[in-house]
C-alpha cells in the first residue's frame, strides 16, 4: 500500500493591520509520500509548496517557498521523524487554540521564537528529530533541532523541547517547555494549558506561557467557542507582558459546507486589526 | 468534493529564428486545488510549475519556475480571483487566436507590455485582483494589479484592465482595453477583433491592436485556418507598425490523437523564422 | 490515454563518514507526466523534486531542488528524450551494480566525471539529446549534451556518450563509453561489465571502468549478491587507481515488504565508512 497524496488549503480576503488594509492570501500544498510494509508499519516523506500574499507580520516576497523534506516512521502509537521535523513545542496540544479569524492568529500566542516544520529553505547545517507517542488519550512528543549537524560554525545552541498532553471527551491538558528557542542561546520557554468541553456545542480553555526572554514576561489568554448552528462564535480575552496590556479578540466563522466565511477582530492595547475571508482545505 | 489536480502541456522540436536553429523544450504543470461547497460555489487556487529552454525570443536559464499562487471564487458565471490573477487583456477572447505552430506565436499578436498570470516570481509588492462574468455567449473581465499593494517605492503605476467578448456558434466578437500596461505609466492599448466559422472547417478572423506606445503603433492582422481530416492548416498575414512591414505565417497541425504534430514558418519582413515539434495536453 | 503520476522515494538514517556520524536524509518526487496517442506513441515529460540532507560527500544545503524539465517520446522500444535528459554513460546497464547500503554507494563505482539527469539548475546554455533501443534483450544508448547550444562563451566540451548491452535470464553484458565527459575536454573513459545469475537467489558480476584521466587510472571491481529469504547479502572487492588501494565493502538489505532495512560497511584503503537505514519507494 503506497502512494502520493497532495493536500492542504487555501484562504484569501483582507487583513487590517491597524494602519492599512491589505489583501492577504495563501495557497499551500503538502506532498505526502507513503508506504505501508506488510506489519502494518508506514514510512512516509512530505514537501510542502506555499505562496503568502499579506498578512499582520509578514508581506508577501512574490516567491513561493519550497520546503526541505520531513521523514517519517510510523507504528501503531509511535511516530519519529528526521530531518525538516516537527517540533514539539509547536506541536503541543492547545496552544494556539486561542487563535480566531482568516489568518488563524491571536495576540494570546506565544511571542517568543522556537522552530517548526520550515517552510522554505533553512540553514545548511540544520537536522532535526521529533519522537511522539500516543497512547489512550495520552501523547508525549519530544524534539530536537541543531543548526551545526552538518557542520560547525553556525554560533546558534540546539533547541530541544517536550510536550505533554492527556484528553478526554470532556478535557485536555497541555504542557510544554522549550530550551534554546530557534538556537537562541538561554530563550527558555513552557508552557501550560486545559481547554474543557461545557457541551456539543461550547468550549472554554485557559492558556499560560511563561515566555522566553524577560523582555517577553509571561502570557495569560482565557478564550472560548460556542457554536450556533453554522456559526461558531469565538474569543479570547488576556493578559499578556509582551504588548504590556490586556488582549483581546473575538471571531466568528460560518460553516459554508466544505469551506468557511470567517472573520476576526483583535486588540493588544496598541493596535486593534481585522481580517475577514474565506478559508478552504482540500 | 474537493481535490488536487495537475495538469499542462509538453512540447518540444526545434526553433529557427532568422539566424539558427534550437532546440525548443517547454514542460508545464499546473497544480489545482478545488472545493466545492455544499452550495455549489467553489473555491480554487492554483500554483504552476514550468520550464522552458529555448524559444525565439528566451533561451532557457536552466532553472524551473515556480508561481505565485491564485486563489479564486467561482459561482455560477461569475469567478474572482486573488493574486496571481490572471487579467483581462491577456485574456481576451481572439485576442491570440493568430498564434500557430510549436511554440504558439504570431506577429500579428500585441508586441507591447502587459501583465498576465505570472509563471516565475514577481515584485514583492504586487498583488492582483480579477473578475469575470459570463451569460448566454457574453463574457465580461476586469482586472487591476498594484505593484505597491505591499509596500511603496516601486515606482510603478497600478494596471488596468477590461475585456468584453460576445460569442455565438457562427461568430465571436472581441474588445480589451489595457491602461498602465505591466506598470509601466502611459503605457495604454485597447484591441478589437472578430472570428466567423465559415463552416464546420473553415474560420477566419481578424485582430486589431493599438499597442501602448506611439513607436509600436497599430498592428492589424488577418487569420483563419481550414481543417482537412487530421490536418489543420492555419496562417495569418497582417501589417506591423511595431516591425514596419507586412507580416505573414504560415503553419500546420496534424492530429496524432492525444497530441499533434506542429510547425509553422514567420516572416516580419526582417526576419523569417520557423518551429516545428510535437505538442501533448495531459 | 493521458495523466500525471507522482513517485519516488524517501530514505533516511545513519551516515558514517570515516570520521563523524551523520544523519542522512532524501526525499525524492518524480512528477510524469504522459499522453499516448491513438496510434500507441507515448509522448512524456518529468520534473523532479528532491532534498538530501547528509552523505558521504555532500551535506545538505537546506534547500530543495527542483530539476529543468526532460520531454521525451517512445515507440515500442525506441525512446528519445530531449531537455535535461538522461545519459547513455549513465544509464549503462551493471555500471552502479556494486553499489551497496542505504546511500546506494560504492567505492568501486567510477570516480571521474560525467553528466547525468541533473536534480538541480545547471547553466543556461545547456541542452542536451538522448536516444535509445531496446529489443529482444538488446539495449543501444546514445547521449549529446551541450552546454553552449543556447549560447557560447561557457569554455565546455559538448559530452557524447554511448552504451551497449545485452541481457538474458542468465547474464547481462554491458559496455559504455564517454567522450569530454560533463563537459571537460579530454575526460574520456570507458566501461564493461559483466554479470551472472548463478542461481535464483545468488549473482556475480564484474565491472571494469578505464577512468577519464591519467590520475584516476582504472578502477576494477568483483561484486556479488546472495539471498536469504528476507535477506539479501551483498559485497564487493576491487582495485581502483583513484584511491590507489584495493576497495572491499559489504551491505544487507532486509525486506519489509514495501521499504528495506539496509546497511553497508565499505572500506577504501583511507577510510572505513558505513550506513544504515531504511529506504521506500513509492
Amino acid at each position: 500500500e503506497t502512494g502520493v497524496k497532495i493536500s492542504g488549503y487555501g484562504r484569501f480576503g483582507l487583513v487590517y493591520d491597524g494602519d492599512n488594509s491589505f489583501l492577504h492570501t495563501r495557497l499551500r500544498f503538502n506532498i505526502d509520500a507513503t508506504t505501508e510494509t506488510d506489519a502494518g508499519v508506514t514510512f512516509g516523506g512530505r514537501i510542502r509548496l506555499q505562496n503568502t500574499g499579506g498578512g499582520y507580520d509578514s508581506y508577501t516576497d512574490g516567491n513561493t517557498s519550497i520546503s526541505p523534506a520531513l521523514l517519517y516512521v510510523e507504528y501503531e502509537g509511535l511516530r519519529v521523524e528526521v530531518g525538516n521535523v516537527n517540533t514539539a513545542f509547536d506541536s503541543a496540544a492547545l496552544i494556539y487554540d486561542s487563535e480566531i479569524g482568516l489568518t488563524d492568529s491571536s495576540f494570546g500566542d506565544s511571542q517568543t521564537s522556537f522552530y517548526s516544520f520550515s517552510t522554505g529553505s533553512y540553514h545548511s547545517g540544520r537536522a532535526g528529530v521529533y519522537a511522539s507517542y500516543s497512547m489512550s488519550g495520552f501523547t508525549a512528543q519530544a524534539s530536537y533541532i541543531d543548526d551545526e549537524h552538518y557542520h560547525t560554525g553556525v554560533a546558534s545552541d540546539a533547541e530541544t523541547s517536550i510536550a505533554l498532553s492527556y484528553s478526554t471527551d470532556q478535557f485536555t491538558v497541555s504542557a510544554a517547555a522549550v530550551q534554546n528557542g530557534a538556537g537562541i542561546a538561554d530563550n527558555d520557554a513552557w508552557f501550560i494549558g486545559g481547554a474543557y468541553n461545557i457541551s456539543d456545542v461550547a468550549t472554554v480553555g485557559l492558556n499560560y506561557i511563561d515566555e522566553g526572554t524577560d523582555a517577553l514576561g509571561q502570557t495569560i489568554v482565557l478564550y472560548g467557542s460556542y457554536k450556533m448552528d453554522a456559526v461558531t462564535l469565538k474569543g479570547y480575552v488576556g493578559q499578556s507582558d509582551a504588548y504590556d496590556s490586556t488582549v483581546i479578540g473575538i471571531g466568528a466563522d460560518y460553516d459554508l459546507g466544505g469551506a468557511k466565511l470567517t472573520g476576526s477582530i483583535q486588540d493588544n492595547g496598541n493596535d486593534t486589526v481585522a481580517d475577514v475571508g474565506v478559508r478552504f482545505n482540500f
